[in-house]
Parts: structure tokens; sequence; C-alpha cells
């Protein structure tokens, strides 16, 4: 579980995505938070951070370098190989992260993604817990054909929320689990 | 106009920017086109392709690394000074491509694009023309206080109606017209 | 099948909503089309026309009066005992009918819609196909806990492709079928 | 300033829209705020409330009754004469309500709102302020060629802030002057 993708992930196993390349992200806290409520559940999952994609993957493993950059293809795969993921998505200037983007942009298409079965959870220091971002991927799995749980859980005021590793809200912990419940379900 | 952010940029310059690093994009030739249609209404402009960006400026240029990299700094510049711009966005995955989001995301916060006057073009392949594109655009620029016209004019089917380096279709043509004046006049 | 909630539907019966109380609808005559193909697929159906609401509804079943409008209660009850509904949403002003929202804005909350499971199908004369009006839709059906299958069918240019009562288009054909599996399998 | 399109309105007065027929709404409060606001900046304004809509107009104003109901139509006038309009937003189930759309569907298409200049507010009791409301709202603004103002202002947690007639919040008084006076400069 230590962000790359190296751990025996099988197609079982839940990938938590952490949405954004920012090194010590609360998005990583967050993702590691979910992976524990996960074991309480008895799901496998496994966290898959994006900071460690190459740092310039965006020219070396988009368009006409699709597929050609191994270390790109290593988080492209435990992607793609997952029946179910999760997404941790901090709002970045009202949607989600460019990289998130960029890495989607990169998987196989049209069927990285189809069929898969997803859920999305926003983080902010706002009150708007990334609403915009999830309705601007949401948009994006639909095309996909990537199944979205109707809970989009939205974690608003993280910094207020989220002290010394501990999620203080009981609201939020009930909608996380609910929603973990509820992908196991899926 | 040849994508180096080199040229002489006065604020009073339309920056036309390719909203992708792709190479060779069929943004890149609306871009240009775009530039004739500003210059036959005697404004200013310049044409910023994204595929000039360093291709590490997701990990160089980003979150603790804000404002170091000289090469990226080019192009932030170039945007920052510039009162009136122009996307031209190819709808990558019913979305905007991920790189023009982290561009974006490598602005100066709050001030890098507020108050900025912007016009928005979406380019597809498919019937949509980046509909959804722009929509989620447009949050964005809500966000950092920059001022969109009403106009965003869809570019579908590009495929079909730009040929030999002309477009060829009347409405089209019309609309990026009419944009453009709206934009002088903004 | 004649739009009005007085027919034999149970839980199991498929609800298709003419989402516009326009009288004559092009939406009318998709919901039709897609109950044929629920019925070939031996799916039971119903095709329910907002046309039929109480013409003052948004006074006498909304707010203090919500539960007190019988000719409202008919349809909610059909939509609220229904598992599985079909949404055809023509496409206003670049986003979905107001009517069709204020009859969801009716329904009970926050249980009314809650765990149902929905396909949605855009119509427009324009070539978006309503691409705008489902995704403000999946917002919506997000909030209520309602499940969407990620396939948005978009039936763009609906005036030249539906001639006689008949859909001429082998894509949108396939498309309503593929999503009519879908929905079954949901 | 009683919510009914009897006053004396001319072109230069600012309409601010109670954008629900919900009697007695918050977003009622939220408008006439709003109207000592614009005083205090010495610009003429007033507040249309949709309570004061025909019950029936969602039948006897749209489609094939377009212009033929007179008390929509006063409505209608006194939005069509306008050259700036605010719009008070209620947050209903994670969009705009329904009721409002339609008053918008009824309009004079396609010139009725084109042009005009407008500055949105969202209200809602959770977190969120109407943040979607107010994007979906922006695309259909932008499809009728309508200039929204980019600060899109979020009135969250409004039973909280607005307390015996007053808002005690002093950031949610200086964004709504901010707009208010943007919206006089526009």
């Amino acid at each position: 579980m230590n962000g790359t993708p190296a751990g025996p992930v099988s197609e079982n196993t839940i990938i938590i995505i952490v949405g954004t390349n920012r090194k010590h992200s609360m998005s990583r806290q967050i993702a590691e938070y979910y992976h524990t409520i996960l074991q309480q559940l008895h799901a496998d999952s496994y966290v898959l951070d994006l900071t460690g994609l190459p740092s310039d993957f965006t020219t070396t493993a988009l368009y006409e370098n699709t597929g050609k950059n191994p270390g790109f293809n290593q988080f492209k795969e435990v992607v793609e190989r997952a029946r179910k993921l999760v997404f941790i998505v901090p709002e970045y200037n009202n949607s989600y992260p460019g990289v998130l983007k960029a890495f989607i942009d990169g998987m196989s298409y049209p069927n990285g993604l189809a069929n898969k079965k997803v859920a999305l959870v926003g983080v902010s220091a706002n009150h708007q817990g990334g609403a915009l971002a999830l309705s601007h991927l949401n948009d994006i799995f639909s095309y996909l054909g990537t199944h979205t749980l109707a809970l989009r859980v939205k974690l608003a005021q993280i910094k207020v929320h989220w002290k010394d590793g501990a999620l203080h809200n009981d609201l939020y912990r009930m909608l996380l689990q609910q929603q973990a419940q509820q992908l196991i379900d899926f």
C-alpha cells in the first residue's frame, strides 16, 4: 500500500486512486483511510498514488506514445485490471486536477475503463467538497462506459475535519462507510 | 506565431491557446485560422501552443514548485500578461484535455486569470463539438473570476468540415467571426 | 400505454417518462418506440406522458401542497412504485425541460427516487442530442440516490432521423437496444 | 417592489428574480436584501417574485400557447425589457427549481434573453450554496446569448446565516456588494 503499483493486485482488488500528483496530499491520507474502511469490510484494496507517475508522462505516454512508457504502463495496468475503483478527487480550481484527467486520457480507448464500477469522493478546503469536480468527472465516466455510484461523497472543509491523521466528523465517516459498502455490493 | 512564447507580445495581444500538447493537432490549425480572422479584424493576436510546455511541467511547475520552472514561466507570463484570450479546446473523453487543466492549475492563484476576457471554442470529431468540455471549463473560469463570452463555438465533426487547411462550413466560419468580433468589443 | 397513469402497473413495470408536457411531442414518439424495444426484450413497460399532469401542479402539488393534488399523486405513485425508469428528455434551452424538473421536485423527499435504476435518453433537433440536459439530470439523480446507467443515448438531429413514425438511423436503434438491455440487466 | 410586475419598470431597472414560486421563500428575502444593496449603490431595481405567475402557466403559456397568457406576459415583458437581471436561485434537488426553468422556457426565443447581463446568486440550506444549480443555469444562459458575471455568489447554510431579516455573515454581505457593483459596471 505504498503508492507504487508493484503490489499483489488482482482483478478483485479495489483500487483507490489518489487523484493528484501533489506530494503528501490530503487526498493520500483520505485514500489510506478509505483503505482501512475497506479492510474492516473484508475487501481487498490498494492505494495508487499519482505522485508515482513518470514526471514527463503527459508527453511520453499520450497520443502517438500511448502504451510506450513502461513506468506509466504499470499504473495503467493496475487500473485497467481492476473491476472496482475509488477516486479521491481534490478540488483544484472548481474542477478535478488536470493531472488526474491527463492520467485518464492515457488509458486505453475505448475499453480501458468500460464497465468498471467506481465510487467518487471529493475533497476540498472550501465548502463545496468538490461538487463540480465530481460532476465533471461523472460526465467523463459516463462517456467511457464506467458505472458510478449515485452517492458522491463530498468532504468539504477537510482541514477543519481531518486532524492528527483522523477524520473528526461523524457524518463524513458514515458516508464513506456507506459508500464503501455500496461499492462492495455494486 | 510559432507556438513558442518568445514573440513581441503586449497586454493588448489576444492570446490564442491551443488547448492540448498533442503535436500537429487540429486545434493548432483552428488556432491559426482564428489568428487570421483576428488579423482581418485588425486585432493583434498570438498562437500559444501547449506542445511547447516542458515535458515534466506537471511535477516541476506545480505545487511546491510553482513559479520555479523557467520554461513553464514563459508560457505563464504570456497568459497572465494578456487581457483577452481564446481557448481552442479539443474534446478528450467528454471533457477538456487534462494537460490544459494542468496548465491552468499552474497559473498564479488567485489572480493569474482574474478579470481577463475569454472566448471558448470546442473542437471534436464527434457530434458534440466539446459541449461538455466548454461547460466544465466555464465553471473553472467562473471560479477564477475570468469573464467568458456567452457564445461558445462548438466545431463538431471537424474532420468532415476541415479539409486542405480550410474550414468548409459557412456556419462555423460565421460563428467564429462573430465570436472574434465580440471578443474585440468585450 | 395511453399516457395516463391508470393502467395495470406493477413495481416490475419499467416506466418510460415523456419528459415534457408539450402535446404530441417527439419525445412521446420516442417513448413509444422504446416501449416497443422493451416488448421485444420481453420486459413490461408503460409510457407516462407529462402532458397528463394537472395544469396547475406547480402550485397545487409542490411545497406546502406536497401530496395534496390527487391528479398529481397518480403520476407520482406510478413513478415511486417502479424500480426502473427511462427518461426521454428533450433539450430545451440547453438543459432539461422546466416541467420535467418541477415534476421531480414534486416527488417525495428524500426517498421518492432513491435506489431506483434509470436510463437517460436525450432528444434534440440540433447536433447535441441533449448532452448538457442529461449531464444536469445526472447531477439531480446522483443527489437523489438514483442509479443511472453510464450509457446516455443522445438522439441528435431527431427531425432528420425520425420519419413517418420510424427511426431511420442504425446507430440510434442499436444504442437504444443496447441501453434497454442494460436497463433490464441493471 | 411587491412581486407583481405592475410597477414603474424601465429598461434601466435591474430586475431581481426570485427563482421559485414557493410562498414566503428565503430567496424572496435575499432578493429584497439585494434590492437594498442596489438602492445604496443608487441603482434602480425591482423584485419579481415567481409566486405571482399564473398557476397553470406551464400549459397556458408554453409551446403552442406561447405569448397567449396575459398574466404570464406581464412577467415576461418585465424580464425582456430589462438590460440587467439578478437571479436568486434556491437549490432544489441539486439543481435550479423546475419552475424557474419553465419560466425561462416561456421567454421569447431566440431573442428573449439575448445580450442581457445577469448576476447569479445561489441559496441553500446545505453546504453547497447551489453550486451545481448555478453551473446548470450558466449553460442555459450561454445558449441564450445572455452574459453572466464570472462571480457566482453561493449562499450556503442560509438558515444559519439569515436571522431576523438580516444576513449575519460578513463574507456573504461583501460578496453580494461586490457582485452588485460588478453588475452595475457590467
